[in-house]
């Protein structure tokens, strides 16, 4: 039974909070590059970069957006792949040119062999749907060097239903590239993309490793805060700050396989009533004399 | 449509983080009275009790619990409902006797009327399973004179499908009698139960109040953290401290009825797609070139 068998015991795990420059592809493809090489360099074998990271986020028009955006293979996708060498595995966020004209803000998971699975955000935040199609594929768990990989993009963290999915599929680690931009809502939420990561590792006993971005865009600014937790719902690095930087965090993968609470006769998946769980309108309850 | 009917704008709520008093009935029910009464005085109209406040948590055996326990109506459940009046409603939990020698960890929705609904909790905790008979129905979701209230107990709130499953039947605020012990993993949790509240009430834009308990029992010490978080996970209230208190907020009951997320194009229940959300096994994800 494939449950049983233990994932890498350590693998250390970079979200690359970096600061995209809009409008200058080389000058982020460099960037991220450099990035990626010295989360390689410090022995990194993940290594998370933000949502749209080669392009930045604020594009004005659907139209900016699809001439920006890159195929499913090639670009900076063969970049990721160089770095990553044959050890690491890449994640990170890219506008992807679909068919007819489509236009994806999408994920890709990479090795040193190449593109492993391309993931294309199901859940649209805010004006993202005026600017991109939306993906019609649950999200993918991945089996890779480093154990499985469960692939989302920033607001898809924020529906329990889907990490549910993910984590009942098997991963390991769930990895979010992210840009969380500091609105009204944002600050008064006091950092609730926080306590969502936490939440959604701690319900589901899984490594949560959100790599957010970083610096201001036509007038947005992004918080800035990668965290990457694990099954407790503990934090094992971030949030991170207002500045570009690489949060690492050595991740036993193995414990995302053991669905107990430590200390508990409880175990996540086992303790889940399904048939509870339909959806039903409003009710009067169970009224009693 | 009911949906837009608005439930009461300025609602105070009360989590009274009260001490049982294990094995002394009497005096755990004057403790909680007092406390109803004084959060009734004080203006609170929804007033939220500890889980199995009236006796105590720490049974050592499923027959201790079963000679504690009362039925679904009567005793402390009077108690509350004669505190509570015309204007205010009281929800607790009990230990409740059922029928053919079975015990539940219950809890109850109480107004000057009497008993309204009766929940068995059905995500049983640890070694609950050794002492109580696990509940077999949904959450209860209660139209009451100050708004819908959903009601589960403790652990049930770590369940993410089963709080989708109470805001989608309408709830305005998930109330949540509690007993969260400070074992070894809540202290590493840092409080996950906070960060589980605020989770929820932002993932389904709906107010919850976690009312915890306080104190010391049999070795079980208590970690008191009671929240009341609004519709965008903002603590209101909370999380208590280490004394008995009662925590209060005024919730504008109808930013419930409202699913949009402030700011943006998004509604948190329109935004679902549950066709992507079944369950599966690992995949290989979607391999591209």
């Amino acid at each position: 039974m494939s449950e049983i068998n233990c994932p890498a015991r350590a693998v250390r795990v970079a979200c690359c909070q970096v600061r995209p420059i809009m409008g200058d592809a080389n000058r982020s493809c460099d960037l991220l590059r450099a990035a990626v090489r010295e989360a390689v360099a410090a022995g990194a074998r993940l290594i998370v970069l933000p949502e749209l990271c080669n392009t930045g986020y604020a594009f004005e028009s659907r139209r900016e957006a699809r001439a920006a955006a890159q195929l499913a293979h090639g670009g900076v996708l063969d970049d990721w792949a160089e770095e990553a060498g044959t050890h690491a595995v890449v994640v990170g966020g890219f506008a992807e040119q679909g068919d007819d004209g489509t236009v994806y803000n999408s994920a890709a998971i990479v090795d040193g062999t190449g593109v492993l699975a391309v993931y294309r955000k199901a859940h649209l935040w805010n004006r993202e749907a005026l600017i991109f199609d939306r993906g019609d594929a649950p999200a993918p768990v991945l089996d890779t060097s480093i154990g499985r990989i469960g692939l989302m993009i920033c607001y898809d963290l924020f529906v329990p239903e889907f990490t549910r999915g993910v984590a009942l599929a098997g991963a390991d680690i769930i990895v979010v590239p992210t840009n969380s931009p500091n609105t009204d809502a944002a600050r008064s939420h006091d950092n609730i993309g926080v306590s969502i990561a936490r939440a959604t590792a701690h319900v589901n006993r899984v490594f949560v490793a959100v790599c957010d971005r970083w610096g201001t865009e036509r007038g947005i600014q992004w918080v800035g805060r990668s965290v990457i937790a694990d099954p407790d719902g503990d934090l094992l690095a971030g949030p991170a700050g207002d500045r570009p930087m690489c949060l690492m965090a050595d991740c036993d993968l193995c414990r995302a396989r053991d669905k107990r609470w430590s200390g508990t006769e409880n175990d996540v998946f086992a303790d889940l009533r399904p048939e509870l769980y339909a959806q039903r309108g409003p009710t009067q309850g169970d009224r009693r004399p």
